[in-house]
């Protein structure tokens, strides 16, 4: 009964026979070699569109180094409150960007609104110097609360950015859950949508450390080539990074895993809702979800042998707010989560007193 | 009728004495001369122990040299949404900090609360590597609304520092106003109320440009003479800044600027209380006050010859709040302004339809 | 008969079967997992006394890390005109030191030597801050010629720091591999002799990407915590990283490796030598020699179907230095460099005209 | 008897005024005023074409901010190893560029040729993502050594630079001290010679505080009106540093200033040739001279009542080198520098035994 992330599990045999494949002769390092090369390829054709492809071998990485093309160092960043670029990453996004400024926004179920984006930049003003200058919007997909952003959600954002001359960065961390369940195309989820840059993330959904930054747009391409060398994140190596991506872009690996541990999310919700030990702070839209328990119910959960972890989050408001007695649990299933697993805690939680 | 900026002032004549006071011979350069020596003692006279200074040419300057000190790149800088560190300084402090995050605190009247700071914390963990690493708190006095912390409010906040292994920096631009306001001493609105680095402001009540930081412990002024080099702030002219410091601090100049602008303030917000044309928007504690009407007054004040900025701020939260049609106004008196000016503004107001 | 570099190999059977060896159930992420705490204590075995090992995937996030630690914003690392931080990082090291400033001694075979450490610190002057303060010294081990520093060289360099209140780093991205070449332990060639911060590079022999910091001295690996990670460099499948340090250190494959790769390289140099048609510039310590070729004999090298970088490098002084009609080759061996790649080109070299 | 520098000299009575003038009457702050707008058409006239005028306190500050602008984080910035900006700033380019790379040249007299750039370059590869890609050269007019260079010399500079796509920048501590040596317009010293960006100095010669970044390209000024506040080098009250460039500029006082002190120099410069006491290290171009002399004679001229720095600088190669028991001092002449201390220290030098 293990739900504590994504990223605690393991890589599935495709990820071992993949590095395998690759595993032949000697090639020209730092990505000069067939299999880097394909990797272009083949999130072109994913995406629909010519795309400029970095790999890393961090979700943070990714997101700082996209972010720095387009927010100078007198920019400022907006993003959700408990996005992981805000809350999570240890002014990683304030570093690669020489000072931007992270501003922040709450919103309910881990989402932005165009008014909470427009809020945040109340003390801004174009131009004069002593602003901090308007420059990206952050948002993830799937959010922080196990949400997802639907297509109509992320191109209005898209309109509040145009309008005043931003960008649009995804953190796509979990990039193919939410795919997965908007049941849409890469292609409608990004760029059609009015994103600029992407952070796609493979290491959660079956990779053992393998992200991209994925650039809609070429003419930054020459500048992150620089960033990332500058920054230790281009590896000598790269036919092993390549080899996962090509992998998980294989057979629709990478589909395939998300809907295994999405439809685990749903299973589990659906076997908890049925319980009246706890309730779901958020929607289940993708493969993590937050419940809201007693103490007394959690301790009980941990005894019985549950390993999730508790969330720092506020949680919803209004009736549905977390109350003094009460913890919220975050529970993440993944491309390799049991049936056997997830019933096994319904069951528990529905044992306990 | 100029009330836009105590900035906007020019310089009283003990100013221009004191540059040609020491316009005497030559000295060696980059403060190894009499006059700077005096400023460093000066100053351990006025706060009533040893203190280091350093001098700066911008409040902006002396702002980030200070808190650079106490927060390192993967610190967080807890302050008010308002505040010029957060709003003003287009990122100045990341920029000197190499990181550091901001994070910002809403307060009524332009107060940071305990609560508020704690709750600004509340995505933080001590000793994890994803979390920012809660560092230093920075309060304004007087704060951008005008109003004034009491010592006992300092004293909370430099409580909630303490507890948290935290520092307490204070943006002291308009330093003597909030001196005169409270009527304490210099040592007791500062390190003895808890606060760590001070930025002395004395442009905005008579210099032509001098700030310092003011240190309680030594120990950190080593660093500071290097960080303040690296970033252009060592002017090889020192005797320049030094005697405006000197010239401030002598017979009281400072006090009686601060006493005059303050007065100026408050028979300023005497005379337009008794209007039915405005309302305040928050304490007038010193020499600034926010007043809101609307926009019809605002245009006719215009026009008919005043100066002051409208503010982005938010206002008064409540029944007090700023409605569609209504704007807030700044007005700052200075330690020049004019009795005549102050009275003319009142009757201006009067005056409108 | 590929020599472009050990990074142009691939990984060996060990590496697969690591990476497989930890692929077994859920286990906590960002490197709470039990494989990554046997790396510190294998690494506290290996360099007899207790270290802290702070994993990482490229070279150049190990060194720059590193340095982090020990050269402040205002800092000056000293180091190789040709090493690896000076010329091939990109200015990683100015970058996640804040700005610290490279200072390059030009030195024989890619050494510095005490004297060479000294002159660059010709123009600094300690406590003045106008000077860049000196802060460390980073040699490479094996250097970017080939050659590898004695004990005793190491030792007397770390007396220059010594007397300076210098740090000193090692650039160890071929660390084995002059490990067997001057057949001590890694003790010795590193904190017994002055060392104070290791790049432990374990990709160009055999890994697929793991690289390490290592730490001699505790007191720095809490910040360490923090600027991996708002660097981008915490994995957070650590397991696989872990995997391949401790497949690497055990039944001392990393040993083995070396050895093959400088026997290959001893022997290509002793067939080289035995040619009359190029000579080497630097003597041949390890698994990397630089040879000096007419233009003429290098074409047909290529066109004869040899793999090798020809060098920026400027080459020795003197009678030996490179003409203008000649370039510099760099011939590197691997860990899976065949000998009868080695003779093939041996033979070639016999060929031509 | 003081040469110590420029910088040890006041202001004269025309400074004094020029502060007074503009202390009239509020004005809005931050460079909205009168003064301030006449500052960029005053430099206009005087470079004869229109360009971007950026006030600041320090030259430190002109220079890194002009370099800031033209080197990005992966750049090179090719100077003279003995230039300001190299040897005596902390560090401050590094800062300021976000972790630009500083290449040394060595060169005679503090000048560096074009071989020298080049070779500065040597390990440099554009669009190689591991090498720093070489942004812009930075000249010292007048050079570290007291020497200036000729049109002629600052356009093959020039060359270097556009045949490589770099900037060129000059660093014009002393630029009116060169354009009186030199006999030829601001405009032919800077623009017309190839140079994009000027560091303006006035404090040397007679300011008090007050230098200018001048871009002879207004593409680049809305970045660097960012640049500035961001650095906390706006000043609020931006008349009193306008003042000072408007009085500095007005009447030749800036032109007479600097042929006053290269007179002294000259005066000085003819009297020490006379003596077989010392010898000069370089040509005496403006009025910085360095004279050769033994430590027994510095010994007696500074008890004679003599002040000036030794200098670490290396002095000259070949048969003028510096010998073991002597010592190099920089004698520098001001704007106000007295005939009689010319005189009475030629006659201490005769006076020695």
């Amino acid at each position: 009964m293990f739900f504590k992330s994504d990223n605690s599990l393991g890589a599935p045999e495709e990820m071992f026979e993949a590095l395998r494949e690759v595993n032949q002769g000697p090639v020209t390092a730092y990505g000069d070699d067939p299999w880097t090369k394909q990797v272009t390829q083949r999130f072109s054709e994913v995406f629909e569109r010519d795309v400029a492809v970095f790999m890393v071998t961090t979700g943070t990485a990714a997101n700082v180094l996209g972010l720095s093309l387009f927010a100078p160092p007198w920019g400022g960043i907006v993003c959700h409150n408990e996005s992981h670029i805000m809350a999570d990453e240890c002014n990683a996004s304030e570093f690669y960007t020489g000072g931007a400024k992270l501003m922040g926004v709450a919103g309910d179920g881990g989402k932005m609104t165009p008014d909470g984006v427009i809020d945040a930049l109340y003390y801004t003003a174009k131009g004069d110097p002593h602003s901090t200058q308007p420059a990206i919007v952050s948002l993830t997909q799937v959010t922080e609360a196990g949400t997802v952003y639907s297509l109509e959600e992320i191109r209005t954002l898209s309109e509040v950015c145009k309008a005043r001359e931003m960008n649009l960065h995804m953190d796509g961390a979990r990039f193919t859950n939410a795919l997965v369940s908007l049941g849409c195309s890469a292609a409608e989820m990004t760029w059609k949508s009015g994103v600029d840059v992407l952070s796609f993330g493979a290491t959660k959904n079956g990779a053992m450390a393998a992200e991209a930054v994925v650039l809609f747009d070429m003419d930054k391409a020459d500048e992150l080539m620089y960033r990332r060398m500058r920054a230790g994140h281009l590896v000598s190596k790269s036919r092993y990074l390549a080899a996962q991506l090509l992998a998980y872009l294989r057979e629709d690996l990478w589909l395939r895993h998300a809907e295994c541990a999405n439809k685990m999310s749903a299973r589990l919700a659906a076997g908890l809702r049925s319980s009246n030990k706890l309730r779901h702070a958020f929607d289940v839209d993708a493969n993590m979800q937050f419940v809201i328990m007693k103490k007394a119910v959690h301790e009980q959960l941990i005894a019985g042998g549950a390993h999730y972890y508790t969330w720092p989050g506020r949680g919803p408001k209004g009736d549905q707010a977390k109350q003094d007695d009460e913890i919220i649990a975050r529970l993440v299933c993944g491309f390799s989560t049991k049936k056997e697993d997830v019933d096994a805690f319904i069951e528990l939680v529905g044992s306990v007193a």
